[in-house]
């Protein structure tokens, strides 16, 4: 609400623009999961210029900024300039996905822990995972952005010894 | 703002219980991490009658209730006696504590996932954790309510591989 310039990514709602305040300046980082529309060195730059001249930036990420949200990478760059600033967490999508959905992240006696993990392939096209540890039927997986390689993901699971009857979902659009 | 009752926990804060509306009954649940004041069969029938006798309750909880708050088998016994609800998500302790200590849970080229388990003891005494699983360099692993047991995480995680200088951080009061 004392925002100057508001920076913000694609996955933020209309809901949470509409708390901007009116004067303040908007710029659409517009990030996606296949296509950014403003590289992340950019973004960084923007955000230590605009904290440079002096007005009160806030950089509006979907989700919490430090789980998987590249926030470390901007907040560290921000500190490499100097700049002061402030993290505020928020609900992370698995999280706030598993709430409405009604599936417990744990549950005692089914689910001692969670893992997170994204679905991202590494350069060669693979899944740069450790299936031997993440195929625990004592823990719940949650595999952010892992839509695109959900058949590759249930192969890599069942071939590290995961049951195949283990309870699964796929959340779309969460 | 629309509650008749508000069941809560010793974690829930003074500023967001100020949020209650004033002519709503209160109940302290007081749950704490080494005494229950309020057993967790009594807390989930105290949830029915009260929504049974037609008031709408809100059951107030510090953190997300589905990462080892327990909310899934509140849920679960709502679910059993035919009561409706809705789960709302929070920010759960570990991403509200990495967030204000600047410690990002992942970052690229460092951490490329996180896991979540709890430091609670199994009635053995022991915890009943997969250190094989959990010393895994390329994650971040957080320890919910570990601090009692912060000697036995170290050796077992030293002992199941994980290098001696893995930069940690051990947070209380968070």
């Amino acid at each position: 609400q004392k925002a100057e310039i508001v920076m913000y990514d694609r996955l933020v709602s209309d809901a949470v623009l509409a708390l901007v305040p009116e004067g303040a300046e908007r710029i659409f980082a517009g990030k996606a999961s296949r296509r950014h529309y403003m590289p992340q060195e950019t973004i960084n730059d923007v955000l230590v210029t605009q904290a440079r001249s002096g007005r009160r930036v806030v950089r509006l990420k979907g989700g919490d900024p430090f789980i998987f949200g590249r926030g470390s990478e901007e907040a560290l760059h921000l500190a490499e300039h100097g700049i002061p600033f402030e993290i505020v967490p928020g609900i992370t999508a698995s999280m706030g996905c598993a709430a409405y959905a009604g599936i417990p992240l744990t549950h005692r006696g089914l689910s001692k822990g969670v893992h997170f993990v994204t679905g991202h392939m590494a350069g060669d096209g693979e899944l740069d995972l450790d299936w031997d540890r993440l195929a625990d039927p004592d823990m719940t997986l949650v595999v952010y952005m892992g839509l695109m390689r959900i058949d590759r993901i249930c192969r890599n699971l069942i071939e590290a010894g995961l049951p195949t009857d283990t309870p699964a979902a796929a959340i779309q659009n969460g």
